[in-house]
Parts: C-alpha cells; structure tokens; sequence
C-alpha cells in the first residue's frame, strides 16, 4: 500500500511537463508519417500549435495521482494517459472556441479563426472561409478527442488494468460534456443563481481539471479505493479554487499574462458565481447597468470598467476570493488525512498554492 | 474455424436491427436515470429522435462479420458493438451537417436546426437561436462519441478480445475524419479530378460504412487474418458501390424516397466522382453551365436540371453506373473466396445487391 512507502524520486513539474511534449510529439510524428494523405498535415500542425501552449494541469495531476496510488519508477504509461488527458483538452478548447465564436485561445488566433485564415492563404475563396475554418475546426475537435482515446489504449497497459482506467475516463468525457450543456444553457442569461453557477464549475472544471485526471492517473497504478476517494476530497474543493480564480481573471485579469481577452467573458454574459453574487445584491441601479451591458458583444472598455466597478462594489469579487480561500483550505486539509506519499502530498500543496493565486 | 461450421439460427436483417434498437434505448434510459440534471435530457431526446432513422448497415454488417469469424449463440457482444457504431455514425451525421450547414437530414430538421428551434420555444432569444443550436449540435456530436466508445467499452468483452477490437475502431475513426477532411477542403472547387474523388469516398465510405463494421464484429469473435482479409476484399469494392450509388440518388434521386433534398449535393458543390467525370469530358458550353451553376447556394429547380442533363449528355451518369456494376461485381467474386460460413455469404450477397441498386 502507498501510506507508507515513499516513492522513489519523485518526478517534478518540470520533468512531467518535458516528458509529456515529447510523448507527444512522438505520437503526432508517428500520425504525420502513417497519414494517407498530406493533406492531414493541416489539420496536425494545427494541433501542435495547440499542443506547445497550456500549463499541462491536468498532466501533472494524472502523473502525481499515479504517484499518490504507489506509482514509481518507469513512467511511460503514466505520462502517456498523461498526454491523452492534454489531446482530450485540446478537443475540448477547440469545440468550446467554436461554440462561444471566441476569436482567441492561448494569445494566438482560436483554431477556427487560425483555420479559415489557412484556407485563404491557400487560395480558397473568402467567401467559403469562415465555414470553412468552422468546419475544419469541429473536425480537429473530433480528430483530437479520437487520438486521445487511441493514445490512452496504446499506453502500454496490461488489458486489464486498462479496464480499470476506461470507466473513468468515460466518466470525465460525459462530466465535461454536460458541464459544457450546462454552461451552453445559462451563458446569456442574466441570473442570481448561485447554485446553479457552482453547479457548472463542479462539472466542468472540479472533476475534469482536478478530479479525475488524479483519479486516472491513480487507476494507472491500480488504485485502491481508499485513494481515489482522497483524491476526490481534495480534488473538488481545488477544482472549484480553480474556476473561481480563472473567473475573476477572466474578467479582473492581465490580458497580457493570461493570454486571453479580458472583455470576453463579459461580452458572452458567461454566467459566472462571480456575476450570480452580483446580480443576487445589485440594487436598482447595478442591476441595471449589469442588465444594460452584460452579453452586449460591442461591449468596449469603459463599458467593462462600469461592470467591473459593480463587481466591486455589490461585494460579490470580494466574497468570490473568500470562496477560493474556503475551498482551498478544505483541499489541503484533505491532503493532510490522505493516504498518499509525503512527496505527493508537498507536490499537491504546491499546486494547490500555485492553482488558486495565480494571475495566468 | 469458421470455413466449414455453418453458424446456427444466423440473425435475420429484422432481428438484428431490433436487437440493436433495443440495446440503443436501454443505453439511453440508463443515462437518463444517471444524469445529473434534467437539462441532459434535452440532448438525449434529440439523440433518440436521430436514433430512430436510418438502414443501420453498419450494425447489420457488424453482426455478419461476428458471423463470418464464427460467431453463433449468444450475440450480445456483438450487437452491442454495433450499437456503438449506430451511436458513431449519429455523431458523425451531426458534425457531417454543421459543417456543411446542412438544413435536413433523414427527413427531418437536421440537429441544429432542431437544437435552434428548442431553444426558442424554450424562450431562448430569437438573435441567439443560430449560435446555440450550432453548440448543442457539437456538444451532441461529441456526447455521441463518447458514448460510442463506452458502449464498446462496457459491451461484455473480456478485456483480451476487447485489447483486439480497439485498434480497429481507432482505425475506422482516423480515416473517417481522413474521409471528412478531404470532403471539406475539395467541397466547392469543381475539377475533373476523378482519382481524387474516388480517394475520399474509400476512406469516406467504403472503409467506414462496409470494411470497419465487417472487421469489427469479426474482432469481437476473435476473427483471424484471413477472415480480416476476406472482409477488406468484399467491402472496399461494395462500400465505393454504396457512395456511387448514393452520390447519383443526391443528384437523380426522389427526396420522397431518400428524405434528402435532392438539389443539396449540387448546392454544395459536393465533389463527386460523377461530377468530375462530367467536368472532365464537358464541351466547352457544358462546362460554363457546370462553373456557373454548381455551388450556387441559391440554385433553383430549373438550373439542377440543366446540371442533371450535362452530367446526362456527357455520360458520367452512365460511367457512374458502369463503375457500380463493376464494383458490386467484384464484391461479389470476392464473397466466393471468402472463408465464411455459407449463410453469412448467402446473407452478404443479399446486401451487396440491395445497396448497389436501392432507391433510398
């Protein structure tokens, strides 16, 4: 069992992170080279594009949750579902930037404004070139979330403990869809609804950012139960930590660190708890400004200044901070009842510091 | 092996096609138990609808390749594996008409129009309506997907025939989307490339809707190479009949019949064999009229027929159904050599002849 026994040089952040690229690059080379045409190498330099950007979250938690489960020593498998995690990301970026028509991901041009520029470059008409890069942008969505699976079967795992993996994978992939469901319905929508916005953030981005990249990574060393279940209890309060953070950078952020437009989230009407706390205390007049200029997609920097400032002054950033504050305590003091390896637990602290007061 | 053994009681068309849509509904009921909100449901009674349409040749040909390997008794692997490609092919459909902004499929709204209509009559905004359906009609095409897999995942398979089955699937996944990309970078530019076109429809068509199933089923009954071989030979050649005589009922077919509006392909600028071929042996005045009208979004009954007498005069039409002929033929001659039992050939050669000559 893991309680005890300490693993062997753990692996670091940094070192996750080169062994996941270059897990990654192998397989896209391996793709190019068999590829039955060249016109496939469209849509995969795309995707390595995609693929050099991102903070790797989700790799690090699948290779510390296999590491929390007793995993030490030959990795490959470890850093493999690791890197099927990131294509899976990939292909959620990709549909989630053609479902809110986002012009921007990661500091560059989101894959279906990339995609139609590609498309005229090449000679094809203007006219044709918004369907087209929305089209072939789907496409890569869907290219990449088959390869994730492809990449997680072709991991080196014996055929039943790859039975032991799949079942949560299948669980993350229907969380983060209906997440998504959910957010597709309440984004534009005007609400006080706390409840329901913290209901979003738990399946979006609680078990499939934290949660179950941990809990696959665990499985990948055959996890007892016991372990899955502390990586759930400080999974879903970091997870939630996370969102909150990302929703106030989203609107309160640096553009130049986080790399993403700060009007965009206001222009959307993204229906954050940030703005359910707002609109839930807004007085006649905030609830006016927040119902004038929210959703609005001309929506220009004064404008956002004046939501800002309502933000502000109805308490509701405010008391977001002392939700990631709350949440964040509950996730270390989980870690400090886990059953995992002293490393693992300083490495999780460490991130969980990290995830919550960030400004990227 | 399965040369000589005759399998028992061999599954009719009819019993098939029930088994598959029965498993397909108590899939989905238990996902709609399981859900974690009701908002879930507005998906998977979209997806029902979509279920419910359609030949399920692929399911069909996924049980006669369990078939072919041998497989008799209890099928209900088998059937569980077609159903997954049932669930395959509705998110292939969904992404095929968002990317072509397709308004019909099967005879009825297609996916995001109906996702588009929902959200109205739910009080969703009329100026919102367009974006929504087309993020639900994604968000369904990849819930479609995932689901896909997990119903393979969870089919009963030990995890040593399942080990088998996979890189399968993951093959016919890549080249769909191979298929899929070649479409949509060729879709609009009118050429006589007939190699070209010929190309998309083998990976488009003839290795997804034929080979994979075949190869599929014959997996989950543990098929050996030759039985693998056999279906390669049989399906390539019937699957390119099977898109030739599609690509002819999109332009001379009765939408009584097919449920598909019959100027869309032309609308499209669908680049098919038949249409390369006339582009390719087009007079001068032929080809004006085929540059002129071909893609026109706006293109009215009248202008169809003079496409339809072009791709008459010059004799594409009559090629086209040349090359079906010769095609089916040769599916045929390949059912003589194969290794199957003789009611999977008898049931094979069936299908060969009812796909090459329908009318839907």
């Amino acid at each position: 069992m893991a309680t005890t026994r300490p693993a062997t040089s753990p692996p670091d952040l940094m070192s996750v992170r080169h062994k996941v690229s270059a897990a990654l690059t192998r397989f896209l080379d391996a793709k190019d080279e068999a590829a039955p045409g060249a016109e496939l190498l469209y849509l995969t330099s795309t995707l390595r594009a995609f693929l050099t950007g991102g903070k790797r979250l989700r790799s690090v938690l699948c290779v510390y949750g296999w590491q929390a489960a007793g995993g030490d020593g030959e990795m490959t498998a470890a850093i493999r579902a690791a890197a099927s995690l990131e294509l899976f990301q990939v292909f959620a970026l990709v549909h989630d930037d053609v479902m809110d028509d986002s012009d921007v991901r990661r500091g560059r041009p989101s894959a279906h404004r990339a995609l139609a520029a590609a498309y005229t470059d090449n000679g094809g008409p203007h006219g044709r070139a918004a369907a087209h890069g929305l089209g072939a942008a789907v496409l890569l969505g869907d290219l990449a979330l088959v390869w994730s699976d492809e990449f997680l079967h072709t991991a080196g795992l014996d055929p039943h403990r790859l039975a032991q993996v799949l079942p949560l994978v299948a669980e993350m992939r229907s969380e983060v869809m209906y997440g998504q469901l959910l957010d597709l319905q309440t984004t534009g929508r005007l609400t006080g609804d706390v409840e329901t916005a913290l209901h979003v953030i738990r399946y979006k981005t609680a078990k499939y950012t934290v949660e179950r990249p941990l809990h696959i990574g665990a499985a990948v060393a055959g996890a007892p139960p016991a372990v899955l279940d502390a990586c759930t209890a400080f999974g879903i309060p970091l997870g939630e930590a996370f969102q909150l953070r990302d929703d106030l950078l989203g609107v309160f952020g640096d553009p130049g660190k986080t790399g993403k437009p700060v009007l965009d989230d206001l222009r959307e009407g993204k229906a954050t708890v940030l703005m359910a706390l707002a609109v839930q205390r807004a007085s006649r007049a905030e609830r006016k400004t927040l119902s004038g200029l929210v959703g609005r997609s001309d929506l220009d920097e004064g404008q956002a200044a004046e939501i800002r400032a309502v933000l502000d002054s109805t308490g509701a950033r405010q008391t977001v901070e002392e939700k990631i504050t709350a949440r964040r305590d509950e996730a270390l003091a989980a870690l400090d009842e886990a059953p995992f390896p002293e490393e693992t637990t300083d490495q999780l602290r460490e991130i969980a510091l990290a995830a919550t007061e960030r400004q990227t």
